[in-house]
């Protein structure tokens, strides 16, 4: 029985099995301001309404979680993070609009990528 | 005079002057196979027909070139770049027909994100 002209054989980058990654990341002046590293400790800030429980989400220390916030804060030339009196578990702390804001592009411009990344390498490396 | 409406302020992030960034690469079964370094290692050793040309151009000793190359082909599977009898600097070297593939179908993928990368970025960022 002769093959199905319909039957066409699976595209030859199929079986290599290969799979497309990207890292993305926003500078400003060349400087580090938003990774999915630096969004992810801002939202947990955003949600948790503490900078402590978000390092701890992070699995940060919160000195070191404080350094980064004031760092992409520096970089940026922006207060993104608004943290009320009272020290390490002390006061709460909350995202400033600008933060919610960078926080909530950033996320949907990861996600278009993703998007973008997929469509591109399936169109390329698949037909 | 009242301002007029039609004259809009600059989007707030076109002043926090912003650079969104990628980095790209495929892997297949968790192993790295193609990235920009990798492929412009094939691709001149494509334009140069040499493997001892290609490394003096990536800046790279021979053996680290050699070593190199037999990485990709070990994680992928393929060969990509053949070689004749010779030794460093002796014989000469050329992409096999997957080789030759691979470079173009990346660099078209790195262009395709590249321009989905600008797009992306200053549909959400700058407006």
């Amino acid at each position: 029985m002769p093959a199905r002209s319909d039957v066409r054989p699976a595209p030859k980058d199929e079986r290599l099995d290969l799979e497309p990654r990207i890292k993305l990341w926003v500078e400003k002046d060349g400087l580090l301001v938003l990774s999915d590293f630096r969004v992810q400790l801002l939202q947990h800030v955003g949600e948790t309404g503490s900078l402590a429980e978000a390092a701890e989400r992070m699995g940060l220390s919160y000195r070191r979680a404080w350094g980064k916030v004031r760092e992409i804060e520096r970089n940026l030339g922006r207060r993104l993070v608004d943290s009320e009196a009272g020290g390490a578990g002390g006061g709460g702390s909350r995202l400033t609009p600008d933060g919610e804001r960078l926080v909530a592009l950033y996320r949907r411009f990861r996600l278009a990528m993703e998007g973008d990344l997929a469509k591109e390498f399936r169109d390329l490396f698949k037909q």
